[in-house]
């Protein structure tokens, strides 16, 4: 019998197999890890002063790392004892009376704190020590103001070292949505597996929407405080105390993280001039407009230093936002997103030397060409510190599948550096997200976060595919939608076609299922994996409401047909014999062709030792 | 005021820029392009005897030129006259009373057949004769059955050189559908862009299916024979007769191209041992079940030569089928996969020696890291025969959107070197695709393809999405759906929130719009392309029956709200004042909301001269 370690090409398995602890139930990334030893050499930045300087998956799309990390931006009042060492916690003393308050200063620091044990916990593949010293070289953030670690909030970390994460916008606009509405979508969010939540509200009571995020948040709460900042007045009448009475308020309040636009300079309005499609960033848009009307540098900008002092003090990390960046291939990597690129590394630093955490945001429309190169210009000019990017779209041809057009170049991202996916819904560019949007949105990028996971060669992260191809192969229908990623989905449209867990699917059939021949074969490993056998065939169980609801949001089926397919787990249906096949019995399948398809042998074993010129008796393999 | 011409990065523009001849009517490739010279010196294969010996775009991406061409393999009847120049066709001579049918032969003989200058005509960066020299280099194909020709075949070509093609396949199986719903799905995938079709069905009358799917196809049609020879028999009464007879009955019928899985070997079996879910092609499993109980070599293979001669009769395309392709991860790019691909690699040259065009299928599941390792091998193996992929997969545990997790991959397989992408569906893995799912899968391959097409720098290509971004700048919502794949969807999806089009949309509302404050900068090219302009504001036309559906099935809005939706076009909104902006009018708007919004002043021009030091009457760019 086949051993689940037998298979040579599962590098990425621990030595320790086990299965892995989910079922159906999408959430939290942790679902899709098997606990362990971390054992990937090529994770190991080579020539580091040992497995304690862990950098990011050495895999073939990742960019080299940096040459510099947070560790040469450290701030003014910290001295060096011991320069060779110098990106290690015991060759820096701090300031007299200094008092660590954010991650970043904690690791700098050399201290373990609870959340980075929990981002251990949630990232199997990582020790502390592992997550403590990411952090400390910036190129990990863990996103958890000290005001929201007082309610639900789970820590979790965003780097390119961990697992890809997604994050999930919501908010109410002027013209749609409320406060209710949005914690609801906030609940649904973290279901399909959001792993942290921008609330972008411009409109409806924006105080009170926050407060009710942060408080039934498990993921980090992510804002753009400049919408705050605005509201009730023009974006001419902006002043840095708004500014800083705003920022304090919101991190008072309890916010993970803030996107902030201060990269786009007065110098760069100019290089927009020839962009099919200017600005289209509200923030950069909204900063161009002051900057215009002042004729003044941008206040974020100027401002920055008091910004990170109130930020530090409540650990509320940067996002920092890409005023610039492109809507549309057209202004992809052009003169100005990359002038501003320079200037956030530039904000990087300094956000570093006052203790800040930082991440940085990127572009929404680039060629699938173009996208190795804006990951790695980040990755240096930033100095690796987490990128968190917008989809972005391959192509500007498709509203209504922005979430499709835009995973693709997700996917690309992540594979070439990206730590943090911004999510993009079917709605994007012509409105505002409904609960099913933020669904359809969350899975095309749990798709791309996890397909490139897989591709980076994250420790343990694909035995989830190997498990549901196990089930597959076993024909194992309930196992397989039980591991599915939305096993409701994949169970409704199996049963939309047959009704019966047996060993092929509507598909191609019975006499034509390769899975089932391959299973025949004697010698092979296929289909007889240790705890996968299908057993008999069942009836499949009868559809759950959002089974039914599935179905009839896809209209092929009548409310009756349906009805009986919800109805049947009550039903009369039994194996016709003692053999432990059904009948290839479907509601809505013609009984003399169901019995036409139905498995009229049992399973032949074929044993291939003839083919091979031996006697049958020999076990060629 | 901007030209269309003016933004220096769209090097893909020809010199002649025409807006293309398109609306929102998705269908056959050469609507994307515009017609013009071919002035991309990157297609030009280096060193060549000159541009008559083009080759596929010379991106990053793209692997370099294989080796050996089909001019490597000709008959053994042809004479070389010219050793020097043997990849031109003055340099053969073919044996005397020699006449070509395939387009390959007419190709080798140096003549511009009808179908290569129909196909040059719809891929407009293609002459007729580099088109001529694809195909006789056997980079290129023209599946084009002579018995189809006299029906409505619309000739197309499938190689690197030309756009990323797409295939939908469809067909009856023993459990589901029927004749009239495969020709009802014909269309439907013609509609929604498909390139080609396959038809795979395996249950109702068959021959009667695919007569009809030849005689109303305008793209080419193609089949997997084996399928039908196993109808009423089991594989193991398969006969080197019954293998002929089935191919010269389908070839005479008018199928364009055949999916033989002849590279599967005796010797291969044994390579399956460990792999997780063994063989999944349905005809490599067939003849591995076959080759076990004959313990025989492949009849397949062992009769090629026999079957090339018929297939060249009628010109019916190969499509290598790859019988070992991985059925999951764990499995791809396994020894058995490229030993077989070996194989193929041999096949392709057997066929080109008997005057038959080739490509060759590749794999369904392949992490994203080895796509381009994929994509390289199949070139050089097969010496660049264009490559015809299903998906692949980067993950395998989302069943139910494997139309996603397939089109990330197929994208990145055809910007490293796939000539068409065969769909994959929602029902992928569950179950027999219905109609809506042939239009989910055909739409995300057109976005794999066009998005590749976009990365591969074809020339014209992104002329479309430059055009939509342009609407989108100028916030002129017609023209943006008009130019959108699927305006049905994308107009449904922006009335469903705010039914006005105006100078914003539900996503951001009009003070947050940064598209429209961009468009205010008054020396920004920015929404003042010529011809993109959206006039006064206007109220949205109202839904059509498609739309209307499209809402239905989302289920946010009840039938009533729909129904008013559907007659507005009818109502009497107008608007409230002479500036042209109609009133923030929504019927799902609170009336004091939508006031609130609605847009208070006419459009701002802002000079920029001041914040650049200068005179308000300084034009500074």
């Amino acid at each position: 019998m086949i051993q689940p370690n037998d298979n040579p090409k599962s590098e990425s398995r621990n030595a320790d197999y086990v299965l892995p602890p989910i079922g159906g139930n999408p959430g939290t990334s942790e679902n899709v890890t098997t606990p362990g030893s971390f054992a990937n050499p090529a994770c190991i930045k080579p020539g580091s002063a040992g497995a304690s300087t862990f950098s990011s998956p050495n895999s073939t799309g990742m960019p080299s790392l940096p040459t510099k990390t947070a560790w040469d931006f450290m701030p003014a009042d910290w001295t060096c004892t011991d320069l060779e060492n110098y990106e290690r916690a015991e060759a820096w003393q701090a300031p007299e009376g200094f008092t660590a308050v954010t991650q970043l200063e904690h690791a700098r620091l050399g201290t373990i704190t609870p959340q980075m044990q929990r981002v251990a916990e949630r990232e199997p593949h990582l020790t502390a020590e592992q997550v403590r010293d990411e952090v400390a070289a910036g190129r990990m953030v863990i996103p958890a103001n000290i005001n929201h670690l007082k309610y639900k909030l789970d820590p979790m970390c965003i780097g390119r070292a961990s697992k890809t994460k997604i994050n999930a916008n919501m908010g109410a606009s002027p013209v749609s949505s409320s406060t209710d509405e949005e914690v609801e979508k906030l609940h649904w969010a973290e279901r399909w597996g959001a792993d942290t939540v921008m609330d972008l509200s411009t409109g409806g009571d924006l105080d009170a929407t926050r407060e009710a995020l942060i408080q039934n948040s498990n993921t980090p709460i992510g804002t753009v405080p400049i919408y705050s900042m605005i509201i009730g007045r023009k974006i001419e009448d902006l002043t840095p105390e708004i500014v800083l009475d705003t920022v304090k308020h919101q991190a008072e309040q309890g916010v993970d993280y803030f996107t902030i636009h201060a990269g786009i300079l007065k110098s760069h309005i100019k290089l927009a001039k020839n962009r099919l499609i200017g600005l289209v960033s509200r923030g950069g848009s909204l900063l161009a407009k002051w900057m215009l009307q002042h004729n003044e540098e941008n206040l974020m900008n100027t401002h920055w230093e008091a910004i990170c002092d109130i930020m530090r003090e409540h650990d509320v990390t940067f996002s920092i936002g890409d005023g610039c960046r492109p809507g549309g291939l057209a202004d992809a990597t052009d003169e100005l997103q990359l002038a501003e690129l320079v200037e956030i590394g530039k904000l990087t630093e300094r956000a570093w030397r006052r203790g800040v955490q930082v991440m940085v945001e990127g572009p929404g429309h680039v060629p699938l060409d173009q996208i190795e190169f804006n990951m790695k210009a980040q990755r240096q000019i930033c100095h690796g510190a987490p990128f968190y990017v917008l989809g972005p779209l391959v192509t500007d041809v498709f509203p209504g599948y922005d979430h499709i057009t835009s995973c693709i170049g997700a996917t690309n991202a992540a594979y070439h550096g990206a730590s943090m996916l911004c999510y993009v819904t079917p709605k994007e560019h012509v409105g505002l997200p409904k609960k099913d949007d933020v669904k359809q949105g969350c899975i095309a990028y749990k798709i791309a976060a996890h397909g490139a996971d897989i591709a980076l060669g994250i420790p343990g992260v694909r035995d989830w595919d190997d498990d549901l191809t196990r089930a597959r192969a076993a024909l194992n229908w309930k196992k397989h939608f039980d591991l599915a990623f939305d096993g409701d989905t994949a169970r409704a449209f199996h049963d939309e076609d047959l009704d019966v867990d047996t060993d092929f699917c509507a598909m191609c059939g019975h006499d034509w299922c390769s899975v089932r021949i391959s299973k025949e074969i004697q010698e092979w490993a296929s289909g007889k994996a240790d705890g996968f056998d299908r057993g008999k065939t069942k009836k499949s169980p009868g559809l759950t409401p959002e089974q039914q609801q599935i179905l009839e949001q896809r209209g092929h089926l009548s409310p009756e047909e349906i009805h009986k397919l919800a109805a049947k787990a009550k039903g009369k249906l039994t194996a016709k014999d003692d053999s432990g096949k059904a009948s290839c019995h479907s509601d809505y399948v013609d009984p003399d062709e169901a019995k036409e398809v139905a498995p009229k042998e049992t399973l032949v074993q074929l044993n291939t030792a003839e083919a091979h010129g031996l006697s049958k008796n020999d076990s060629i393999i």
